[in-house]
């Protein structure tokens, strides 16, 4: 469902267990009256919050971190590393440190690693407390804030602990974006180049069309898009939130970005772009896509500055993806495109996909 | 629900996204029989179980090991001190060992320890694996293994990690109860009597009168017992799981009983045993409770020799109990009784409750 109110968008992700208001536009400082409005609510509602804690980067804080004075704050490296077991004891350490009861919220503000690390620890400490997202990256706010998904890596095994659990809100200002490095920005252009080949033809469209306005930052453009990658996403999630079925075409290239990532530690963006030339290539040599629309892709992401290819060989990549945890027995889950927007899953077992690669 | 079939019933936990089905009077064997049922079923849903993991613990496996030759087995020592996030740690690394995919099948087969962990590491796992519990004890049938809490003590802090996930069947089997140690026995006892102190007033009369039936491990007047006490705290947990109001009756005596067992290292029945008897004390100064119905509580425990008080001075229970994850505030909420059966929630400042002690 979207809402829309002046220059915001409200969309609601419903699920069995939880609702998440999803507002694109607001100005990331309104995430303080957004507290307001919860604690008015809550009040009625005689289900009070206590202390608010953010978890954000040493990045997001040197630019924003005057806005947290009146707040406990867990500072993170803003890198991979980070995603650890270790970090999550760190955080509840810090956390009991703050006296932290079951009425705490959980505000993370930053991208991809603090929505995963936060909404993990949000969703264990104490066995669950509220927490919200402000997502500071154009990757997190069309992805890594969105559906719930939460979790470290583990022994080298990517997002292998986790739970599924939905935040109550996340705000997505296209504005934070302004002084986003320009790699990480061309990261989350990847993200939403999948979405639109995973099932949004219009948006593959508006991308084509929009490029100089998208690698300035166009922030009319950019809202629109942003607001259309978030809608696709949450009508996947809404259907399949434990995602046994069709949440999987959102891994659309992840099973090769995932083994390039481990091999060579590009950035997760620039391994999705890999990742869907080779799952449009192998679309064609299957006879499931036509050549030419394999070459709108490559020359969208080629556009967008990222890269779409690897030196790798399937040999380098296979075990890797081989324990890639969306794998099931000894197939490999691959999927496919029969065209822009129209994903197919297919099983590989190694072998068959050697010879396409 | 309940569902009768033979010497077995089945209850029915259900809530909002998921529902379990508890067995009691099965027979621990039969829960090889009870994989069979889901995998057929989940083969007409086209949704198959791959590998099973048995996670347990040395004693459990001692007796009952010759029946996990077909599964994969992961063994805990039966003690508190397992509850550790490095346990969990190590669980991880050997389901990664075993393979264990997003089909697999965890087994939780012990009592409330293996039941905690197990709990925690499936809904964590692969953001979150299938799961079940076979509960040896009769703690862990009455109580730890029903209701979907799991988790881990970390810091001193008492299950402060972990999650509220339900299992999706738990079978309770009295005949496994013959070889439980006495000691143990007992503890399943004092959260017998608390049950039945929070909110069954029939069950305290049929304690009463069946202590030598009781005390002698009588079958069938347990498997009465242990269903009363399943079907209340089903009642409870359907209106609410995630611990927001009315589950808090279940703490009955908890966090006296907490703060004792941090203090002294006494097991969590016998805590549980004196924390009730306080409760009823404090209930009396209060004026809440008639003295004669205190009588009749301490008299039922003594009977079950289980301890009724502690040396224990308030100033050293006090730190543990202001660090109980149940506090609110500056306030510690403390469950009271009317009469058994009639429960209340009362807030306390420490010098309040220094003065009822």
């Amino acid at each position: 469902m979207t809402f829309e109110r002046g220059n915001m968008q409200i969309i609601t992700l419903k699920t069995i267990s939880a609702e998440t208001n999803i507002y694109v536009g607001l100005t990331f400082a309104d995430f303080k009256s957004k507290i307001e409005d919860m604690r008015i609510l809550n009040q009625v509602r005689n289900d009070i919050i206590s202390d608010i804690t953010i978890i954000t980067d040493s990045n997001v804080r040197a630019i924003y971190g005057k806005h947290f004075s009146e707040f406990n704050v867990i500072e993170l490296k803003p890198v991979e590393g980070s995603k650890s077991l270790n970090t999550i004891e760190n955080i509840y350490q810090q956390l009991l440190e703050y006296k932290i009861d079951r009425h705490g919220l959980i505000i993370g503000i930053g991208g991809g690693v603090v929505c995963d690390i936060s909404g993990f620890v949000a969703s264990t400490y104490l066995r669950g407390l509220r927490f919200g997202f402000v997502a500071s990256t154009l990757l997190a706010q069309v992805d890594a804030a969105i559906g719930g998904k939460n979790g470290v890596n583990f022994l080298n095994y990517k997002n292998i602990i986790g739970t599924i659990t939905q935040p109550e809100f996340v705000i997505c200002d296209s504005r934070m974006l302004d002084t986003l490095p320009i790699q990480e920005y061309r990261c989350g252009l990847a993200e939403i180049v999948k979405t639109a080949l995973a099932g949004n033809k219009d948006l593959f469209t508006l991308l084509e069309l929009n490029i100089d306005s998208i690698n300035n930052k166009d922030n009319s453009i950019l809202n629109k898009i942003i607001l259309e990658a978030i809608k696709f996403k949450v009508s996947i999630i809404e259907q399949d939130e434990k995602d046994k079925g069709i949440r999987q075409i959102l891994n659309l290239g992840h099973t090769f970005a995932h083994a390039i990532e481990s091999n060579t530690g590009m950035s997760h963006g620039e391994t999705v772009s890999i990742g869907l030339c080779k799952s449009a290539e192998i679309s064609v040599k299957m006879g499931f896509l036509n050549n030419s629309v394999y070459g709108r892709i490559k020359s969208l992401l080629n556009k967008f500055n990222l890269p779409i290819e690897t030196k790798l060989s399937f040999e380098e990549m296979l075990p890797a993806m081989m324990k890639d945890k969306k794998r099931d027995d000894d197939k490999i889950n691959i999927i496919l495109i029969k065209d822009i927007g129209e994903p197919i899953i297919h099983k590989f077992n190694s072998e068959e996909l050697n010879k396409l690669f």
